[in-house]
C-alpha cells in the first residue's frame, strides 16, 4: 500500500507555465499534470511518482489502469475505481479490408460503465479521496455523467451531476441509476463548464480537466504497451474527439512514452482524431491550418456524444495531431452509421455512434492513401451501444417447430 | 501457436460414463468434457491438454480465459472469443452491511457483448472453427443469443439463433445487431432445446452444451487463482441459475482445481445458486432433499433471464451444491430489485435483475446465519443491465443558471 499522494504541479503544453491548481493557464490554453517526479512525497515520506523519463514498462501482471501508478497523481481508490481500464485490444480481420489497413479495436466498453469516462473518473474520485473532499462534480448528460456518479457511489463519495434542463428523460435515468444529486440547469449549457469550475464545495472533474485527463492517458499507455509486449509501436491511433480531453490524454502518453525513451521519438504513432462532419470545428481548423479552434454553430449528428461546438480543449488537439503527423477529419452521419453496422456484423461489436467514428476515418484515410494496407492501426471503441435503440431493419420469418428441420438443411445447404 | 486442438471426450457427472459425442448420457443427465490428459494430440503431434491432476497456476500474464488453455479442449479463436474473459473482481466495501459479509463481485459484464455468456460462445465458435463447421446455432432469446451471434460474427462463422415466436421487438433488435439468420419458432419453445440438437448442419451451442460449460468454467478458474495470488480460497461463491449451465460450469473448476490440489478438499468455496422465486424448481428440490428436479409451471419475474421451469442441468446442480455444503435458494422480486438498485448506488454497478438475486441471496443466507460476517463471498454479476430500461423515481429539481452558486452552497453544506 502507497500513502496519500500529494497534488500535483499542472503545466501548459504550450507556454510551459506552471500552476499548483485550476484547469487553465493565464495563456487560456489547458493544463495537464506534470508527471516530472520533482514535486511529492506520500505519507510514508517515499517519493510518489516516478520521474516520467526514469519510466519503464511495469512487470506486474495486474490489467487495471493501477498498474501505470508511478505516472499516476493519486492512489488507488476503492470500488469500481479500483478496476478501471486493463480493456480488450484485439485484431479484428474481418474488418481489414473495411478499413483498408490491419486494424485493431481497443474495447473501451469493458470498463464498469461502458465507456473510457471511468478511468477519468478513477483519477478524480481519487484524487477527492486523497484531498478529503465529500463532493465531486460533473457537467454532462452522456457517459461522463454515468460514469462520475458510479465511481463516486462506489467509492462513498457525494456526486452533483449538472444536466441540460431539457435532457431526455430516458438519458436521465440511465444517470440516476447511480443516484448522484441531478440539477437541471437551465439557460446557457455551454457556459456550464467554466461556471461549474467556481462552484463552491465540489470538485468538478470535467472532460478536458488534468485530472480526468491524467486518468484518460493509460488507454494509450495500454495500447502501446501490448504492442511494445511485441516489439512494435501501432502506426496509427485513432479515436473520437468531442472536447479534446480524451485526445490530448493520449497525446500526453504519447509524449510521456517518449520522454521515458519507450517510443521512438521518429516514428510516433500517428494520432488521427474524429468529428462528425455535422459539428466538426476541430477538423475545420485543421484543414484551415489554423492553430487555433474557432466555435462552430453546430448542426444534428448521430454522434450526439462527441457533438462539441466549442472544445475547451481544441487547440491542443491540433498541437496533438501535428507533433505526431497525424490529422483530425471529420466523417458524415451515414458513414457513421455504415461504420456502426461493419463493427456489430464482422467484428462483434456494439458500439455508440461516436466510437463508430473511428472506423469510418480510418476507411477515409485510407482511401486517400493516408494509411497503407499494411499498417497496424488502433481504433478506440470508446463506448457500448448496449444503452442504444436502433429500428428492426426486417422482421424474422417465423416456422412451425415441426418444420425446423427442412428449414434448417434449407438454410445451410443455401 | 498450438496447433488445432482434437474432439474432446465427454462424460457423465453422474455415472461416470464416456462419450465421443452428444449432450446427454444414456443415463439421461447432462455430459461435460473430460479432462484428463489422455484424448488428444494437437496437429503438431503434442498431448493438447495438460491432465487436470498436474495442472498448475498459468504464469502467464495475459487475462483472457486463454491462459487456462491447459485446461480447454480448443484453439484460440480470432475476434472478440480471443479477448473473453479476465473480468474485474473487486471488493465492494460500501455493500458488507447490506450483505453481511466481506462481499467481492465478478463483473460479468465487462465481457464483449456485456454477459458471462462470452465465455462458453468463445469455447463453441472455436471448437467450430477447429471442427471445420460453416454454422453455429443457439435456442436463446436474450445474452446467449447476442453473445452468440457476436462471436461467430467476429470469426466468421454463421449463426443461427432459434427465438420464440413472440418474442419483444426490442429485444429482438438487440440480437438482430450481429446479423445473425434469426427464426421465430412457433410452437413449444421450451422443446426447442432438445430439438435443436438434432438440426442438420449446425452446431448449437446450448446453454448447458458440453463445450459451453468448457468456457464457462473459467468465471471460476478466474475467482479461484485471484485468492489463490493472496494465499486464500473463497469462503463462498453465489451465481444466479437458470439451465444450471453456469452452475455446472462453476462446479466443473471446483472440481479440476481440486483434481490439482489447488484447492483443499476439506474447505472448498460452498457453491450457492439462487433462483427467482416466481420460477425456482432447483430451489424446491433442494428445499425437498430431493437429488432430481421436477418441472414447476413458471410465474412471472422481473429476473426473466433465469426463468426456466425445466432446467436441463437442474440436478447436476443438485450435485455442486450438495458436494461443496452450499445450496440453492431462492429470493422474491422485491429483494431482487432492492439489491440490484443497492449494487448500483453502493457500487457503481448496473445489473440485470438477475444478477441481483446473488446479492438478495447472499442478505439471505447472512440473515440465516448461513454466511458469517468475516467471510469472502463472491457474487458473480452475470449480464449488464445497460440494455434495461427503468421509470425514472423522480424529475430532479430545475435550477437556472444564475443560481447555482448559492443551491450548490445550499447542497454540500446540508
Amino acid at each position: 500500500m502507497t500513502g496519500t499522494k500529494t497534488p500535483p504541479t499542472r503545466v501548459c503544453y504550450r507556454c510551459g507555465r506552471e500552476a499548483a491548481t485550476g484547469a487553465r493557464c493565464s495563456c487560456g490554453e489547458p493544463l495537464w499534470l506534470k508527471i516530472d517526479g520533482t514535486d511529492g512525497v506520500d505519507a510514508t515520506g517515499r517519493a510518489d511518482r516516478t520521474d516520467a523519463t526514469r519510466f519503464s514498462w511495469p512487470e506486474t501482471s495486474g490489467s487495471s489502469i493501477w498498474r501505470y501508478r508511478d505516472l499516476l497523481p493519486v492512489s488507488r481508490p476503492p470500488g469500481i475505481g479500483s478496476v478501471v481500464g486493463g480493456t480488450p485490444l484485439f485484431r479484428t480481420p474481418r474488418l481489414d479490408d473495411y478499413a483498408g489497413c490491419e486494424l485493431r479495436v481497443k474495447d473501451e466498453s469493458a470498463n464498469p460503465t461502458g465507456s473510457f469516462k471511468d478511468r477519468g473518473s478513477a483519477v478524480g474520485v481519487a484524487r477527492a479521496l486523497d484531498a478529503g473532499d465529500d463532493w465531486v462534480g460533473t457537467v454532462s448528460h452522456g457517459n461522463m455523467a454515468m460514469s462520475t456518479a458510479a465511481t463516486a457511489a462506489s467509492a462513498g463519495l457525494n456526486c452533483l451531476v449538472l444536466v441540460p434542463d431539457d435532457i431526455p428523460t430516458e438519458r436521465l435515468t440511465h444517470i440516476a441509476r447511480y443516484d448522484p444529486t441531478l440539477v437541471r440547469v437551465e439557460g446557457d449549457y455551454g457556459r456550464l463548464y467554466d461556471v461549474s469550475l467556481d462552484l463552491p464545495g465540489v470538485r468538478f472533474v470535467n472532460s478536458d480537466a488534468p485530472l480526468r485527463v491524467a486518468g484518460q492517458k493509460t488507454t494509450a499507455l495500454e495500447i502501446c504497451e501490448a504492442f511494445a509486449d511485441e516489439g512494435r509501436t501501432p502506426d496509427a491511433i485513432v479515436a473520437p474527439v468531442s472536447s479534446g480531453g480524451h485526445a490530448s490524454a493520449i497525446w500526453k502518453a504519447v509524449c510521456e512514452l517518449r520522454d521515458a525513451n519507450l517510443l521512438n521519438a521518429e516514428s510516433l504513432p500517428r494520432l488521427y482524431f474524429v468529428q462528425a462532419a455535422a459539428c466538426d470545428p476541430i477538423a475545420e481548423a485543421f484543414r484551415n491550418g489554423a492553430d487555433r479552434v474557432t466555435p462552430v454553430d453546430g448542426g444534428e449528428t448521430v454522434a450526439y456524444s462527441i457533438a462539441n461546438a466549442s472544445p475547451p480543449s481544441g487547440n491542443r488537439v491540433l498541437a496533438a495531431v501535428r507533433d505526431t503527423g497525424g490529422a483530425v477529419l471529420s466523417v458524415a452521419d451515414d458513414a457513421i452509421l455504415d461504420a456502426k453496422r461493419q463493427l456489430a456484423r464482422r467484428a462483434g461489436l456494439c458500439v455508440e455512434p461516436a466510437s463508430a467514428t473511428t472506423l469510418a476515418g480510418i476507411r477515409h484515410l485510407s482511401t486517400a492513401g493516408k494509411i497503407d494496407p499494411e499498417e497496424s492501426v488502433v481504433a478506440i471503441a470508446t463506448g457500448t451501444g448496449f444503452r442504444e435503440r436502433s429500428p428492426l431493419a426486417e422482421t424474422p420469418e417465423s416456422v412451425p417447430i415441426g418444420d425446423l428441420p427442412e428449414r434448417v438443411a434449407s438454410l445451410v445447404s443455401g
